[in-house]
């Protein structure tokens, strides 16, 4: 295992004390551990999703995050509403394009909405080649090229969009187009959790929210789940003590007791 | 920590004997959660959300749980027709208004629903203070009113619409427009897991199928809660294993042996 | 505790090798404890559900996974969709029927899907029972017949849509229309965790895209989930820790080792 980066406390204080409220429009799959993953580390999800309530919660929030994994027609007029509302408003928004490439109806709808400012874009290497334009994507969920082979993508990407441009995997890389900044760490094992890298789009959403220069903020919060991992492997009897393990180590992170 | 009320064996017996179908339709956050907490506590929880389904079915269980948390259009029509077959069939049902006040659509729906003979409401502050239409409601999901601000409110509420109003927070206030009950005890690592109050209205639901006085039965509810959290949280590492601790607790209350 | 059958390594070491990509159309209650215990046993869950594109998916997937528990007339779309897509491409295809019978909803659709080659059917001996046109269901979710009494329907039912039909509870009951089969083990409190009959249906599924016998197969994936059942209430405080360990002992299954 890699040696985690050392933890970005200054970071990790501004996310707590701004404790970021973050509109998720995410997949049916992920929605409690991403509100969980949320909570540990001190910000506030909301989930709201009727499109006019989306327009209108899109501009209350701190930061909108716009997961297509389980897109539906429905879903993606919701989405077109939260991105308005937030766009109207200044509200930050970000993608995460979950195994855009292989399926038309999302491939579309994210090529579409990348046209519209997202502040960041978050997904594994056979994703961000895919929205990129660059290959047909991977099968499924899983990734099946390298986070190194992608970032030449997301570095176009980036500068097509101006958004922060993060490929995940067994280390992170992030992008403006300009500048690149790896984060090392982390366990296998998140890759066996589900809802890991959702969770984690949507601590970027959050991070996007905080004061100060946006990659370096994005970095930390990939380095704080990347520490988590670690922390929670090592302490695990398998995955579900992992998964449990893992918003242990989140809410406790940096010496913060948790108790009553 | 405040000391929690003595433990209502004898509702706790009446739950687990009666083991309350409950039909549930609620946010998409917290589906899992909440039927793993019936499930704790014995009851039987069960999630059914087609238009015609919901109507027929609220008229089987033995009681409905309304929770807005992610209202769209179609599931406002189920839980207009699941509301139907719940009266037509002297079903009690249950409002969670989350997020009442800040957003139209959902505050239309409530201020709608509430018109239809509720058993009872169960909200923080704010969404009580918005529902009873005082004010204009919290940010999100979070209260930012104090329980004991909300007591006209939910005495007002509790004499228009006939319900038990529940208001939860650091110490719960129930009422039926005359009696006042309180809970205490609890941990406020409550609030920093996605569903807890979610879930406590699925209990509210439960307990308003039990014979005998029903705001006692509903205080009796809220102190089962409290007491798990409580001891999940004396017992936790953090934020994952409060939640795992608080099922564990909640299925273990009053010295039952969960074994095989 | 009845004695677990002897856990069936050659098909658990197929079951890691092959990591069947398993396309989940199920309900939104157990969306992310099924994608959890497939990815502990070493699958591959995926949740598409947009009608277009759930029939491109089918297509991809190695086995196609329809449950019905909260059915919706957009999600019925996307599941004859899907089924046209898995048998255009030869994608075993699974059903669960949940609660069918009690439901008028799910009751027809369940009748006329089952007239679409099913690989498998798998649930509880009411839900079988109705699905074979015998008796009118259990009430909600919940059994109401014994397990060895539905044996006759399960055999009408294997020999009428030629699945394999997989009765589960005290002791899983599977039939090929001929042969039959019997898994013993697990523990009661699989009964009082959400999701543990839903998620056994998609391993079913998964073991319906590995090679070599079918029936035994899927007999072999009803024992993983026994023996983690009986290895996870041996070492639970509760119902939370018993989810965690039965996550735990599925990832650990045969001795693997989960560790970074």
């Amino acid at each position: 295992m890699l040696q985690p980066d050392p933890l970005n406390l200054v970071v990790l204080d501004a996310f707590r004390r701004h404790s970021p409220l973050v509109h998720c429009i995410t997949n049916d799959v992920v929605q409690s551990f991403t509100a969980n993953i949320l909570l540990a580390l001190g910000a506030s999800p909301a989930m709201v999703v009727e499109p006019d309530e989306a327009e209108q919660f899109a501009a209350i929030a701190d930061a909108l995050l716009i997961n297509v994994g389980t897109l539906t027609a429905i879903q993606a007029q919701a989405m077109h509403r939260g991105i308005e509302g937030a766009l109207a408003a200044n509200t930050p928004w970000v993608l995460d394009p979950v195994a855009v490439g292989g399926l038309t109806f999302r491939s579309h709808f994210c090529q579409q909405i990348i046209q519209q400012k997202p502040s960041a874009i978050r997904g594994n290497a056979s994703e961000i080649i895919a929205l990129a334009g660059l290959s047909g994507g991977g099968r499924g969920v899983d990734s099946t090229d390298s986070v190194v082979s992608a970032l030449p993508a997301a570095q176009m990407l980036a500068r097509q969009t101006g958004a922060i441009v993060v490929v995940t995997g067994e280390v992170d890389h992030l992008t403006d187009g300009e500048r690149i900044r790896t984060v090392k760490g982390g366990s296998v094992l998140m890759t066996r959790v589900v809802g890991t890298g959702c969770a984690l789009s949507a601590v970027v959403a959050a991070c996007c929210a905080l004061p100060g220069d946006r990659l370096e903020n994005i970095a930390a919060g990939c380095g704080f789940m990347k520490q988590a991992g670690s922390i929670a492997a090592g302490q695990s009897q398998g995955l579900g003590s992992f998964a449990v393990g893992l918003l242990d180590a989140l809410s406790g992170m940096g010496g913060r007791h948790e108790a009553d």
